[in-house]
């Protein structure tokens, strides 16, 4: 595979500005174009090393790139296609970094007609619960997974450029089902989000708020670590991935129901076993 | 206040353990006896220069103790106090750690008739998911808070110098009512370990449990820490604090339900209300 000449990143905010980071870092391409809408967050980006040039402009963002990145939050996915449209180039490679595929594919395919041959959409497992450029480091997907979500019709080359892009950033790129990765991402990060934003509103609502956080231990801040995340992004995040939250939440609320019940009836055993179970699954996996 | 001259601390794990090296530290006495019922485990505590002697008999333990720590799960407190109960001397100082209070001060009083004025409830809010005594340290209780529940028979030379044993060992201590202290506790620590355990039983019974783990990325990790915490442990929490638990589950439950429905409804300006809201209390409160 030649190096790519030029790689353009929508969106210069934690994910965008860390792969280009990352990208420089590993001398993945000639050059690195960052675009946005708003002018100071790239002249920040640009003055932070980020990236090589900046354009508000999308149309001459994309001009001659060979890759073209769009990390912009779910909600505005479909804007972006639309600016983009008429200015890909006939090979440039399309990728985005949406942490919900369906919903992404459903905007392609309502802007390009059918979802390009040249669009892999794409999703790092990787974040903080910072946001902005200046929160961006090029080690954030070292050994972190980027799950890839081809359509039958993607271009093998284009899948191949776009994991090649992902592997020299550092990640473990595997690819799966589109459905299938909207209900693991529903079941591993959207749910413990929302349980920690609902936990800590809940919280924030009572008389004595102040009180409370006081007496919050180390638990707790790690618990709601995920609750000081982007309210956009997971505003974008619950509305674009609805179905697979919705069955995730109702699983939840049934088994938290049980949980309940058990304590409601002093049914230490059944608690054991529960808490038993999860200790186990927990030490097991998340090493 | 005069030195103490011996601390016995019943149950030498997690907490008794880094209370025991603190103190030891801090050289706040002559001598700290341990005491379990396994002779196993104090020998640990010995070998590891935790404790300066190990007793299984609790009367001998005991004997000659200025301050006797109680430091064994929740459920275990009953029988540890009826076993104390014919040993103690007239002024021995005695205090538990217990993760919630109306229970200890009802065995407490179960045994003893009524709570007697030298006992101080009381709960160091500090901890790992490990348990053991290989896990201590004596930091674990720097700049933490420790809640001690006196009641209004509570001697004041017996709250002084529980209260200058956590201030030694590096604690910042106040003071609270038993039930204030147990609803508290339930908001910002027992829910949060309830919705870990919760969602991590939930995943692992999923039929491609493994798989599911393996997309988990730092949130997860660090939101489901608290999953790896004691399950015995937990079992008595729940029981012992049940009423504070339960009415604090039922808050929750309500508020995901709304959550539930905002993303049903595709309501994104409440999700992005309720987001901001948490995002801004945990920013504020958490630092």
């Amino acid at each position: 595979m030649d190096k790519p000449r030029r790689i353009c990143i929508i969106g210069v905010g934690l994910i965008g500005g860390s792969l280009a980071r990352a990208l420089k870092r590993a001398r993945f391409c000639h050059e690195i174009v960052g675009a946005g809408r708003h002018a100071a967050h790239l002249r920040e980006a640009i003055d932070l090393g980020v990236i090589d040039r900046a354009e508000t402009d999308f149309g001459a963002a994309v001009q001659g790139a060979d890759i073209v990145v769009i990390a912009v939050p779910l909600g505005a996915m479909e804007a972006v296609f639309r600016s983009l449209a008429p200015h890909l180039g006939v090979n440039t490679v399309l990728t985005d970094v949406g942490s919900a595929k369906a919903g992404v594919v459903q905007a392609a395919r309502a802007v390009f007609g059918s979802v390009p041959p040249r669009f892999v959409p794409g999703h790092p497992i990787a974040g903080t619960e910072q946001s902005g450029v200046a929160a961006s480091f090029a080690e954030l997907f070292e050994g972190r997974r980027v799950i890839l979500t081809p359509l039958r019709d993607t271009e093998a080359r284009a899948l191949g450029l776009v994991r090649a892009m992902w592997e020299r950033a550092g990640a473990q790129v595997s690819e799966m089902d589109i459905l299938h990765h909207d209900e693991v991402l529903a079941a591993t990060s959207h749910l413990p989000h929302l349980l920690a934003y609902t936990l800590v509103e809940s919280l924030a609502r009572l008389g004595d708020r102040d009180e409370i956080f006081q007496y919050a231990a180390g638990g707790f801040r790690d618990f709601t670590r995920i609750a000081s995340s982007d309210p956009t992004m997971w505003r974008d995040i619950c509305l674009g991935n609805r179905d697979a939250i919705l069955s995730v939440l109702s699983r939840f609320s049934g088994d938290l129901m049980r949980v309940t019940e058990a304590i409601d009836s002093g049914d230490g055993a059944r608690l054991l076993e529960i808490f038993t179970r999860a200790k186990q699954a927990r030490d097991r996996q998340i090493k």
